[in-house]
């Protein structure tokens, strides 16, 4: 049979990876996947091409990637193949026929993140892999306020990881920004951009956290855009609170 | 000083602990516990007695426990110095001070229990320690009539594991019983009670899924309050669904 291109979505908790991608000697997202798809293989290694990396301890709840293959499985039986043999904190949720010449990371028109604070006196012993825990309560005004100064096309170096080593611009476009206290003390801080910068999402959401204590103004982050500046920020937040959400992708 | 009683509520994850109860080699919350108060008290052992002991991989948001001390420490400051050292899944959530004569598990006049099951074609990773998955949708109105038939006065010996060494009366109140679906395909079992034999909870929830398949009918679970028949219900749940969720006492 010819080989087919697929594109799947899986979710994922993150806590006792060392990240997505392959690295020698360490457990990694890619790795439990592509370990899978070699055995469904008969020994062959197929490669799988994500959207974007996750860091350890980084959740996904929608990541998607490629892959070729040129096993005659219908598309409703790919996700339990490979759910049956993926470890439980490895989920598939759908897997699609697309034409061959799609691409997982090249493709991505846009990327939404989600950010969970457990903003309570008390930490839940049950959040602590899942959000990081503020017990100083939080201005949420203040927050959303800052969010507002993300949204649009900025330069964003002051919002980059200073050992990234991304060279080219640091031009993103970010089309939705907001910061929401839901029932259980829980604030997520939800964004949608075209593309992110190394940490961008944790550095937005470490400066965040200064405003809503009030060490920081929200026109910080306004004014990080224009000197560009990593000092002016807060702290990268820790990976547990983090999630890739949704990747949409390009009409071809 | 002389010595004060105090009760304390904790909340665990019990994931990664082998129960509630300290075993020889092996990892309890009792014992983590005791270790932190026996650190507070200069080596000085500290027993703590709980409402009831709970199982490996049970959870709970509202165990209780009480212990003796002759610390002068101010009510306020029990929490943050037991969770300044405890591990990060068990959570001290208030302490308090009570009469010499209180006791933590003979003073019991209530607990409730939450059961969950996540109901959906596919398994969620973030809940795979908490809740039990079944993936063929469940009959809800089914297992709802089944729990009216726990409610009252009943000999329990069929919901009772057959390795109990309860050998006095089973006959216990149940004051409530529901099963309730939630937003994101969690079927939630909450269920009070002034007791439980060893594994009733899980028998019952065992059964209740049994119902909602439609394998079982609900009568089984009239039936076997009068045939006191364990063969007649469904196995016993996962622990990991189970919540230790309130313990009630008894007013002096």
């Amino acid at each position: 049979m010819r080989k087919m291109r697929y594109l799947a979505l899986m979710s994922y908790d993150g806590t006792n990876y060392h990240g997505y991608q392959i690295q020698p000697d360490q457990r990694t997202i890619q790795q439990e996947v592509e370990a899978v798809l070699k055995r469904m293989h008969k020994g062959q290694t197929i490669k799988i091409v994500a959207s974007g990396r996750t860091d350890a301890g980084v959740h996904a709840l929608g990541q998607a990637f490629h892959f070729d293959s040129d096993l005659d499985i219908p598309e409703i039986r790919w996700v339990r193949a490979l759910n049956a043999q993926l470890p439980e904190d490895i989920v598939v949720l759908s897997v699609i026929g697309v034409s061959g010449d799609f691409h997982a990371r090249f493709d991505v028109a846009e990327k939404w993140y989600d950010y969970h604070i457990y903003n309570s006196a008390i930490a839940d012993p049950f959040k602590r892999h899942y959000s990081a825990h503020v017990s100083h309560p939080l201005n949420i005004g203040a927050m959303q306020k800052a969010c507002e100064y993300l949204v649009g096309t900025h330069d964003f170096t002051a919002f980059c990881a200073t050992n990234s080593n991304v060279t080219d611009s640091k031009v993103r476009t970010i089309y939705q920004a907001t910061c929401k206290k839901t029932a259980d003390n829980m604030i997520v801080f939800s964004v949608s951009g075209n593309g992110f910068l190394y940490n961008m999402v944790r550095i937005i959401v470490g400066t965040l956290i200064d405003i809503g204590y009030g060490r920081k103004s929200p026109t910080v982050i306004k004014e990080a855009l224009v000197t560009l500046d990593r000092n002016t920020l807060g702290k990268t937040a820790p990976a547990k609170g983090l999630y890739l959400k949704k990747v949409v992708y390009n009409k071809n």
